[in-house]
């Protein structure tokens, strides 16, 4: 079979490698329909995580099911299903507790399950999933090839938004800022929207996304950022902050822009993985009772609440992908993505 | 009268100063009937927080309106009431949204008013209050002195353990640990447990406050700190952490101890005033998605709640008090904290 590898810095080949075998009895082999490179995934393509040997690729899948092991018994050949970007086994504590990204026997595509086997990129044709009956989401039917796009947003993407919006504790009738308009940014807008804010800031300086925004559920639009862009935001917001900011970027300037727009005892709920360690200033929290809550998005425990909306069409986040590709021009998915000529790249094996 | 001044590190002066009178319409002089120490006093005390020049200090009283201004509609001469540890309108956005400790307007006991005049400190025998209708709270009759130090408790104390346990989002069957076996942490105890929290851990390694804390409603004691102590109170949750963590002493070591000891998504309540300014890993929290939220409490918000508990004693939050001195004593109340013979010290002018 054909996948992606990481050799280094701007190097993502697609190549030939072995096929996965079945190893637990839990496994499932999978058989990729549509994969899609994150924002992540360029952190290692950009050389800002060195890669120290190659290593297989991707972490955003749906695809059918090609054959299960002895103790699957939810999952069933030849059902269509949604991957979480890891693996779990919904059934230890922390998966209970809604929090599956902390699973006991958690896993990573292209790194190690949890006993310490391989575990495919999810740029492949196939991978093998060690908890079956826990990571898949098998769909109601087969989807129509429109809605595969918003069923692979499950994966992460939407979820990943949709988590910013929950730990920003966004309800009915909530204020609420978005700092990033990146895919995970946009679908915060979505989710946001979905949850009932009233009001929803997208800070973005950028037409397409600006415009995506607006569709999402955006009713306003900041283009500046530091400083005026708080300013800006806070004008808003009786002149003292958003209920909830959702921060989608993982940066420290982005950190603080999210922490200084939220009003005294309002919530940022971030997402974006921290680049570079910029600590929380703990008085400035203490001072002004704004909370922050948020990190690696469970969205496996978001599935079950999301797919009907999505499955029946009334939520459409696969809008994010603006451009789709076959697995063979994997590399141009990426250098697309990293000169910021798609938001995100779907592929296609 | 008299009133207490802190001249520098262990030198509070019980001293005759002016009689404070009412300034703006909406003051009010109130006749301190109970004050206390508050262990963020000791910090100036302690020379941790340097004192460059003479100033009036305590923020927690409780007395009897002696006199209003001519806009006062709400508050009547005679009325007993509770003041804050600040002063706030309760009209502006921060007020409506329930964070006084931003008000718009706030001014602090032994500072400075919204317009720059003068504020007594609490431990004095009389008090002036810039926005009577916002900050005081006039209870239903008299008090009898039994109930006195229960009130004055909704001054500060007892209202900041809540907010750490609401902060930390405890709620009926929360798993809780306590970081902190002083007054507030065991105020924090008692908010817990009156949040329906299904089992509460107090970290102590005092037997008086243990045995308080466990009349507050503490099911298990921890007494080893740091890691030994993380590993205790994980082995008591699933071995994973509590659902909610309330941090009620500020320094690094405790926030650390409070981060690791919550579950994976689970919640830091903090209030201890963050000393020396230990910023919060960000990394750390992505990973474990445990959230952090709290700050300066804004107990004029939760007066309303739990006054009617503490009127009708089935709430006794001033059993935090272990030691009741006239206020001419007010340098050994300060000498009986700082040495730790006392919890938290009563002064009565």
């Amino acid at each position: 079979m054909h996948a992606t590898t990481i050799y280094g810095k701007n190097d993502v080949r697609y190549e030939e490698v072995p096929k996965p075998e079945l190893i637990t009895g839990g496994d499932a082999i999978v058989r990729v329909v549509a994969a899609c490179v994150c924002g992540s995934d360029l952190w290692r393509y950009r050389g800002i995580t060195p890669v120290k040997h190659p290593a297989r690729i991707g972490h955003e899948f749906v695809g059918i099911v090609e054959s299960v092991g002895d103790t699957v018994s939810k999952i069933n050949v030849g059902d269509f299903v949604i991957a979480p970007f890891y693996d779990c086994d919904m059934t230890c504590v922390n998966c209970r507790n809604g929090f599956t990204t902390s699973c006991l026997e958690i896993g990573w595509w292209g790194g190690k399950d949890h006993w310490g086997n391989d575990m495919q990129g999810a740029q492949g044709e196939y991978v093998r999933v060690p908890h079956a009956d826990g990571s898949l989401v098998a769909t109601p039917g087969q989807p129509s090839a429109e809605l595969v796009p918003h069923l692979l947003t499950l994966a992460d993407v939407f979820g990943t938004g949709h988590h910013a919006a929950v730990s920003a504790g966004v309800k009915q009738g909530s204020t609420v800022a978005v700092v990033g308009d990146g895919a995970v940014g946009l679908s915060a807008v979505l989710a946001a929207k979905r949850l009932g804010a009233a009001r929803i800031v997208l800070m973005s300086r950028h037409e397409d996304r600006q415009n995506l925004g607006r569709d999402f559920g955006a009713t306003d639009i900041v283009e500046q950022r530091g400083d005026e862009g708080i300013a800006a935001v806070k004008a808003l917001f009786d002149g003292v902050g958003a209920d909830a900011v959702l921060e989608c970027v993982g940066t420290k300037e982005s950190m603080d822009q999210a922490l200084r727009s939220a009003r005294p005892g309002g919530q940022v709920g971030f997402v974006g993985v921290p680049s570079g360690g910029p600590e929380l200033p703990v008085r400035q929290l203490f001072d002004s009772n704004v909370g922050v809550r948020g990190g690696m998005a469970p969205v496996r425990n978001y599935i079950d609440e999301l797919l009907p909306e999505v499955w029946n069409g009334s939520l459409k986040p696969g809008r994010v992908f603006d451009l789709e590709l076959p697995l063979s021009e994997v590399a141009e998915a990426y250098a697309a993505m990293d000169e910021r000529r798609a938001i995100k790249a779907l592929l296609k094996p």
